[in-house]
């Protein structure tokens, strides 16, 4: 800086966008420390781990070795997912978790009656919840619509992680989901699917069927500041080429949507 | 289809779009199998060889061999190079490479004193030369400037790679570059560089300082039907997750051109 008159946070003065992250389910079949260095390669700075990545009963000191790693590295450990809980317990044991692993965003997936203790938990922790749509099949909250209906009149920091691609294997419309709950989205995993169909499978971004340019523009357009994690399931035994396209594929259109 | 009466042929009136494909370069470490592997796995369907995936005096019988298995994996071999030619022989020898494998461009760096010779056999064999140009420190041809300047006067089928990496690591503009000379552009090695000086080094596409949104814009404007052929040359001992990053980048600009 030349003066001392300037205002220091010319850099941080930026405009809103659109934030990348990584869904660790990606490499679920690798270590923690391998996936570290995936997400370095990629540039994607925030992440959100898998239990395989971190058991959900690990002790204190074992979470906090894991967030040294993913601090060490650049990154930023933001929340953790998706988290099944069917029981009391179980929600006590994600909110520990998540609490010393000091997570944003518990992406979770609690059962209909354990609504209500999963509100209290939120409001003694102030950690959100975000509700993944699983698709069809999946008896608790195959939509975005339905996770809403159970969440409309609960604490504002439950919210939805709203999952593309099984919002389009239900054959329902991203873009509209986003607009209508844009309040109440606090995580997207991002993928395409080559079919919107139930028996759609992961493909890399940009091959499927999925309008990734439309999405994109939608949660800009709704000011999305949560993270945009990819969740890549095709070639699980060697995904880093595959999630690599997807995230250049993503990257390109939001570079021409600026 | 319905009815006879339809045209047969609807599928294939499409938009003039920008093809893509891959300089084999970028797999300089790795088998010819290797390389068409890749090349199907990012469905890059255009490739041109460098001389480690089929040598320069590689017999009849082995060119066709590596012909045979580039096409039986539903890849198009288009044309071959980077091919120095520095003597008669070397030209001879580069033209008789190119005949045998069906090539419709040989993307080369002929000696100035061979231009007369180079020109001569183009239109004996009908087939193109793209001259390449190769940024600070190419005594032959630095500039696309200079390609020009040497063939403006020669057949028309002798003309331009423009390697956009060169070009900005000598400070001139890739768009204006393919605009002024949108004639003569024959083939295309696509990348981005990490700065616009002569030591500027290959980055995954989109990282760097070439405006490739603007260049694709031009290379579609111009109506460019040539290939825009990846030439990745970081990480030469694993360039695929950079390679596929660039592609995934490349296709989601060039998706939101549409």
């Amino acid at each position: 800086m030349v003066s001392g008159a300037w205002p220091a946070s010319a850099e941080t003065v930026s405009e809103p966008s659109l934030n990348l992250g990584l869904a660790s389910y990606t490499f679920r079949k690798f270590s923690l420390e391998q996936t570290i260095q995936f997400a370095q390669r990629l540039g994607l700075k925030r992440i959100a781990l898998k239990s395989m990545h971190l058991p959900l009963d690990a002790s204190p000191g074992q979470i906090q070795d894991a967030v040294s790693k993913i601090k060490n590295a650049g990154l930023e450990l933001y929340g953790a997912g998706v988290i099944y809980m069917k029981t009391k317990e179980e929600v006590d044991q994600a909110f520990g978790y998540a609490k010393h692993a000091g997570l944003k965003v518990i992406i979770g997936v609690p059962n209909h009656e354990l609504l209500p203790y999963t509100e209290q938990k939120v409001k003694e922790t102030n950690i959100r919840v975000a509700i993944h749509n699983h698709g069809p099949g999946d008896e608790l909250y195959s939509s975005v619509n339905d996770i809403h209906n159970k969440i409309k009149d609960l604490d504002t920091r439950i919210g939805i992680c709203i999952d593309i691609g099984h919002v389009v294997r239900i054959k329902e419309d991203p873009v509209a989901l986003a607009t209508k709950y844009k309040d109440r989205i606090y995580d997207c995993h991002l993928k395409d699917v080559d079919k919107r169909e139930a028996d759609g499978d992961s493909i890399e971004a940009g091959r499927g069927v999925i309008d990734l340019p439309a999405f994109l523009k939608t949660m800009k357009k709704i000011n999305y500041t949560g993270t945009l994690a990819f969740e890549y399931e095709k070639d699980g035994d060697d995904p880093l080429p595959g999630l690599a396209e997807s995230v250049g594929y993503v990257r390109g259109v939001i570079k021409m949507l600026k």
